[in-house]
C-alpha cells in the first residue's frame, strides 16, 4: 500500500488509510476511529473527492472566526493527529491558540500518544484534560478539559468530532467549528461553522486563508463571520452528495 | 457501546461496531476491514438502513444461483466472520457449500482466526489457502485457494469482497455472488449478483429465500437466475442512494 505511485487515481485516500492504520499501531488512533474514517471516505466519494464551493465559503468563515477570537482553541482527537498533525501545529501558531488534546474512549496512553505525535510535529507546547475541570452537558470522557484550554475558549476547533461533544460545547456559548464529511451528522448540524471536506484537503486550505485574511481588521472579520448561514452550506453539501461526485 | 439497549434507534449500527471491534482484538478483522466497514455504514445510512427492493430481487437470484450450483463455495474474510458466523455457518449447511478462508492481507495467524471464529459458531470444516494451489490474474495473497474448494467452484459467494479478487474470479468464468453496500465498487459492478443491502440483514433474507425456494426444480432456478439482470439492479441501488433514505 505504501508502495502505491503518487500518479495512482487514489494515491491520497490509499496514503490516508496508511497514516491512520499506523495511528492505530503508534496508539494514536482507536478502533472506531478507524470505522470513522471509513464513513468520512465513502461521504468524500460521494462529493468527488474536491473541495466543493460550501466548503471554501466556510473555511473563510472559519478563518475569520479563529482570526477575531480572544481565546480560540484546537481539540484534537486520533484522527486529527494521525493525518494531519503538521497542519494542526502550523494552525496553533497562526491563530495562536493551543493545542488540547480531548478523545472520546478514556485512554491516558492514547492521549499522551497523541501528544508526542503532535511533539514529533513540532509542537512546543499540548494541553492535556485535567481531572479537577469538567464541562457540563456531557457524559464521556470528553468533559475533562483543560482549565488554560477549551474552559475557557471563546472559539473552539473540533475537526471530525461527534455530537455530543460538539452539543456540549455550544450549550456553553462557545462557538464551534468543525470539519465533517457527512453534512447530516449531529455535529455538522450543531456547529457554527461545518467545512463539509476531506481534512486534508480542508488543512491546508484553512492555513491559506488565515494568511490572507490576517489583514483585515476586526469589523471586517466581523462581517465574514455575521453574513455566514451554515444551514446553507449544509442543504448545499447535502444536495451535492445526493448529485454525485 | 454494548450496553446500549436494544430499543436504541442505532442499535443494529453499535452493535455491529462492537462485533468488528472485538473481530479486530481477537485477530479475526485487519485494521483496513474497520475502514471498508465504515465505508459501509455511510453507503447504508444513504440508502435508508432498510433492505430494499433491489436487495430482495439480487437475494432471490443468488439463492437460486446457489440452489443450481455444482459446486458451491463461500469465501469467508475478516469483517464476515466477525459479523456473520453463525450465518455463514448455516448457509454452508443449506447449500452444501464448503467455507473457505480467503483474506487480503497475507496473515496465516489471522487466517486460523478466522477459521476458529467459525468453528465455534458450529461449523465443521474449514478450507484454508494452499501454497500449491493458485488462481490467475490475481497479485495479492488471494490468489492461493483451496484445490476442493474455490479452485474447483462454479459458483462462489464473497460477500464484503474488493474488486481484483471479483474480476479474478470472473475472469475464471465463475459466477460470482456478493454483498456491497456501494454500488459503484468495482466489486458490485463485476459480480454476477451483487447483493446491496447491509450484511446483517441480508444474510437472514439469503437463508429463508433458500428455505423457500428448495422445492423448485433446476428449469424454474434457472429461469429466476437468467431473468436477472445485475446492471439494472445496481441502477436503482443507485438512483436510492442518491434520493436518499
Amino acid at each position: 500500500m505504501t508502495d502505491v505511485p503518487e500518479s495512482h487515481p487514489r494515491y491520497v485516500s490509499l496514503r490516508m488509510r496508511d497514516d491512520i492504520a499506523r495511528g492505530v499501531e503508534q496508539g494514536v488512533t482507536s478502533p472506531h476511529g478507524l470505522i470513522a474514517h471509513g464513513r468520512g471516505e465513502a461521504f468524500d466519494y460521494m462529493i468527488g473527492e474536491t473541495t466543493q464551493p460550501f466548503a471554501l465559503s466556510a473555511i473563510r468563515s472559519a478563518a475569520a472566526m479563529l482570526l477575531r477570537a480572544s481565546h480560540p482553541v484546537i481539540s484534537v482527537n486520533g484522527n486529527t493527529a494521525a493525518l494531519v498533525p503538521a497542519h494542526l501545529v502550523s494552525l496553533s501558531a497562526a491563530c495562536k491558540a493551543p493545542l488540547e488534546v480531548n478523545i472520546f474512549h478514556t485512554s491516558h496512553e492514547r492521549e499522551r500518544a497523541i501528544e508526542r505525535q503532535l511533539r514529533d510535529s513540532g509542537a512546543e507546547g499540548v494541553l492535556l484534560p485535567s481531572p479537577d475541570s469538567t464541562i457540563d452537558h456531557i457524559e464521556s470522557n470528553r468533559k475533562f478539559v483543560n482549565p488554560r484550554g477549551i474552559a475557557v475558549a471563546d472559539v473552539v476547533f473540533v475537526p471530525l468530532e461527534d455530537g455530543d461533544r460538539c452539543e456540549a460545547l455550544r450549550k456553553m456559548d462557545k462557538e464551534v467549528i468543525t470539519i465533517d464529511l457527512n453534512p447530516m451528522s449531529r455535529t455538522s448540524r450543531l456547529a457554527s461553522v461545518t467545512i463539509v471536506d476531506n481534512v486534508v484537503r480542508a488543512m491546508p486550505l484553512l492555513l491559506e486563508t488565515i494568511a490572507e485574511l490576517r489583514s483585515l481588521g476586526v469589523p471586517q472579520l466581523e462581517t465574514l463571520v455575521s453574513t455566514y448561514d451554515n444551514q446553507t452550506i449544509l442543504d448545499q453539501a447535502q444536495q451535492r452528495l445526493r448529485k454525485g461526485g
